[in-house]
């Protein structure tokens, strides 16, 4: 099961970019998570579609080979971060094209404040139900006060956190073989 | 296949309650959708817990007896009633009876504005993570300027939201057993 | 200056009454801060509005009596509680009497959990644009684990929310000295 | 009186873009309407705030000295567009120089399906509570199916909405005042 992480914080030090490591480090066997770097893409304005970026297609075509989607959701300002939000975006177009359709997603947040990115997540969901994709309800993983659960190296070392994690991780892939399994034969 | 119907409108010339009664009409076969009124349920206070109302007894009966729930969801104020949110606080107390659990769910919404209760929808999905539902992504069904849509009798009449509303308990239908499917198979 | 206190929980050992309970205590010479129970009006119903409760008609006078009002906001299910919607329903009708309209406001939450009512206080802060209602934005009282901070007698006693509560109320008072100076002055 | 209009879409034909220039046409006497083009600025990377970005800089200058922002905000995937959330993060960095700080605020959108941007008016509303901006409550403009409400040179043409629009501003004249007189009088 290929799962593709994205992280929506471009910064090196990026606490969230350090959750989606230890997902990669935790993923039960049979699971690879794979990252993109969402940082680097233009910023979405439609008349560039016209001639799609390159980065933009190989961007899409990634998420249309994974099972299932992992964010890694910074807040900034309440709600999800531009990078995050350009990163959809281009996931969604054009019109007609839109990447997201139908997969299964789970989200996480790391928050150097206490309430961890709540608001954030908030956000996140409704935009989901837009991109038609399916986010799993549990385990919520919201982070607060990030620098205290990773080590000097950005590895997280909190054992409650990562326990969460795998779980999360665990659930995904349960998730994602109950959706797949009905797209296939309830559907049909 | 047993849906339960809940409307969040306790008035009688309600278009929300008008709304399933038009789904009950439009049920595929072998789906049955039977109704709960929540407008005579007490308002909430958790010093009633200590002994449970009858009423509130049978409610999450209904609830836990049913396959997946359809809510008409009125908005008041930007969110959602008083009469659904009181409903909504029954349903998952005491904190160690959550009778919503696992169920899947489908929304809709009649409104006399132009928006159609968009807002509401929002805040309810929101609501439906905490309690750990899952709710259908599409069709959306925000019925704007209600009164053209129904008769006289309250009947719906309005051939686009009819054929809306039937795709709706169809993929309710699919998700349901896709749902069912999985927690007895995926997850054991 | 009269502030109305509301609190969205009517169970006895309320964390949000005991606050409105510190803000009574805590108020700046002038100020006065008078509590109504919300929790025993009956749940609402438009059908209700040809004959209004008693107690709706009495609740409705002391909003439009206040200057301003002060909101204890519980977080059930990701939203306010009903109790709450309910209350906010009722001061809203019938649809020509929004008793709400044009008043100052501020927002506070307790909560036994680590989020502290952040989303709740997020729903609370959309609806109050629908009432018309000018809520500070600062600052944020969002009282985690709630438990620590009151002593047995459900007093307020840890020093850094009572200096935060004094603040918010100081706070109060100059926002609804602007918006009352400019109703009669600015807009004639 | 000093407005700063940004509108959350780059692209050339945008409709939101439109709405701001019939501002400019319609505002009272005595106020202007001043527009910058938020779709050059680079996407936010907190590793780019150590050599801060010269336009960042200009941007930052052009909300410091305006007594008031007018946004156009679009309606992206349920949320505000990548666009706008860029220029938000940009113009609150660094940390402690929050430029939107304490600035009225209103807000437009249009939209070309039936509900008009409210839901990503709802998600603005709560990003300017993080910066502190107080926004209008009415009127609410949100423009739906806007392809009819312009002419073929994206000149605004309808009546009604050209009525709301002129109250728009004139009542962001009056709040403006209103919080303006305020800093400096009662908080003294």
């Amino acid at each position: 099961m290929k799962i593709l992480g994205i992280s929506g914080s471009g910064r090196k030090g990026s606490y969230n970019t350090a959750l989606l490591n230890a997902a990669r480090e935790l993923a039960p066997e049979g699971m690879t998570v794979e990252t993109f770097d969402i940082s680097g893409l233009p910023l979405y304005n439609q008349d560039l579609e016209a001639k799609m970026p390159l980065q933009v297609g190989e961007f899409k075509r990634k998420i249309r080979e994974a099972d299932a989607v992992l964010f890694a959701v910074p807040e900034h300002n309440y709600t999800i971060t531009a990078v995050l939000k350009n990163a959809i975006e281009w996931g969604n177009r054009p019109s007609n094209d839109n990447s997201w359709d139908n997969k299964p997603a789970a989200i996480m947040s790391a928050s150097s404040g206490p309430r961890g990115g709540v608001r954030a997540q908030l956000h996140m969901r409704q935009i989901l139900v837009d991109l038609n994709m399916y986010a799993l309800n549990r385990p919520l993983l919201l982070l607060a006060n990030e620098d205290e659960k990773f080590d000097a190296n950005m590895k997280l070392i909190d054992p409650q956190t990562r326990e969460t994690l795998r779980n999360l991780l665990v659930r995904l892939e349960e998730w994602t073989r109950r959706l797949r399994f009905s797209v296939q034969n309830v559907t049909a």
